[in-house]
């Protein structure tokens, strides 16, 4: 790892899986601090505000800021803002909405100018997404906050919004547009944020797709974890392959320590 | 129309259009029956069961039997049949459910070998689709009964069964299995029934894709009717051509009468 002077690293998967940190998560942050590594937490999370994570971050024992963590529910409403888009009909969670401005959400009723999905989970519904559809072809623009295919929850495999995106594509004729990862606009807001050019930076995920292959194409290395929803079949089988790859974030330590030596 | 000893009609925009019958429409069938043409209704309708269907033509003054209808979920559950599947998740209505054999219906828990999905409206959730998802990524196969984009509700234009199946595709990677009009197993099925090759059977339907296509494709002549879905602009801008353009399934009598002459 040589030139890598900063991380960006996803946080389901890697930091903790369901309520529980991986054993080691929290050394290893703690060491990136103390070697003046710089990073952000990017994560691909769209079911929770900021505050809810870093209050469930905190709950896990990882003493983490709202300003180091970056998701696409954060980068939209910058978007919002930069596009001057003032009417949405919101398909995410409740908490989610938190991290918009209250005034832009119109309801079903209103016209829309951008319908911006997330994974919503119960929001999900034939009436929901149907309204969705009906702004869509009404004019409104599709924005996606990611486009996952699925989640590792406690009870099992999971939707992401990847599904209900493609859904809306397909029905519409419509490209969404896509704010989280592995979109290079999102990683390229993490990186000015740390003030590093990508070629030294590596993206630590657990995902072969979001990540991995995310990373190499804004041009920073990678680095798969092998928690979370790393499957090893998957990952042999995928023509995409990591820059580096360790079982799990309290391996890192050991990984750069050994490169130093 | 030489040669043509018998027809597949469309329900749906040719026999009605809502809750009403279509002017002439019966008087059409009446005399396919008397000059002895071979035909089959075949509707790509999945919300409705073949007995639901029957009972509301009758209500408009058809009177149509069971088995001259064949409709994805009729041919569903012969393709169950024939493939021994005896496991299905059933993402359709409840009225829908009934056109299957009540034992090979599988609870949420179970672990199934199909999920099959037709336009379940209400019933999409985000929960039944993990459901289904869940039973895809543990091996079960995906049967759609249809893949249509959306449908003309009485309120509005309202998703069909494709973006779901879409949604599907794209979280499983696999490819569903189309059932309905326009694969050819269906269209073959219906030309079974009647016994004549595909160079004796007319398709009528108000699709220019679905209908129109679908039956060329399979070998068949295509009659429109300007009624149902049928928009002059789509119709005139398409690359695809049907072979006898009608203004309504009532014209068919003098077109058949006056070739005769």
């Amino acid at each position: 790892m040589k030139g890598i002077r900063g991380f960006l690293i996803d946080l389901d998967g890697v930091l903790y899986v369901g309520d529980t940190a991986i054993e080691g998560a929290r050394d290893a942050i703690g060491f990136l601090r103390k070697r003046k590594y710089r990073y952000r937490f990017v994560s691909n999370t769209t079911r929770k505000c900021r505050k809810t994570i870093v209050e469930r971050l905190s709950d896990m024992g990882f003493v983490i800021s709202e300003e180091e963590i970056i998701t696409p529910l954060i980068a939209a409403s910058v978007y919002l803002k930069n596009t001057g888009k003032k009417h949405c009909y919101l398909l995410v969670t409740g908490d989610a909405e938190q991290d918009f401005d209250q005034t832009c959400i119109c309801t079903t009723r209103e016209k829309a100018d951008c319908v911006i999905i997330g994974d919503a989970g119960d929001r999900i519904s034939y009436n929901s997404l149907n309204t969705a559809f009906r702004h869509l072809m009404n004019g409104a623009e599709l924005i996606a906050l990611e486009k996952d295919r699925y989640w590792m929850a406690p009870d099992g495999l999971s939707l992401s919004a990847g599904p209900f995106v493609t859904a809306l594509e397909f029905a519409t004729g419509k490209k969404a547009t896509i704010i989280g990862k592995p979109s290079e606009a999102f990683f390229d807001r993490a990186l000015d944020e740390i003030g590093l050019r990508p070629g030294q930076v590596a993206m630590i995920g657990d995902d072969i797709v979001t990540d991995v292959a995310g990373a190499h194409r804004a041009g920073m290395k990678s680095v798969l974890v092998k928690t979370g929803k790393y499957r090893k079949d998957s990952a042999n089988n995928s023509v995409i392959k990591p820059t580096y790859s360790i079982d799990s974030l309290a391996h890192l330590i050991k990984f750069l320590e050994d490169e130093k030596g």
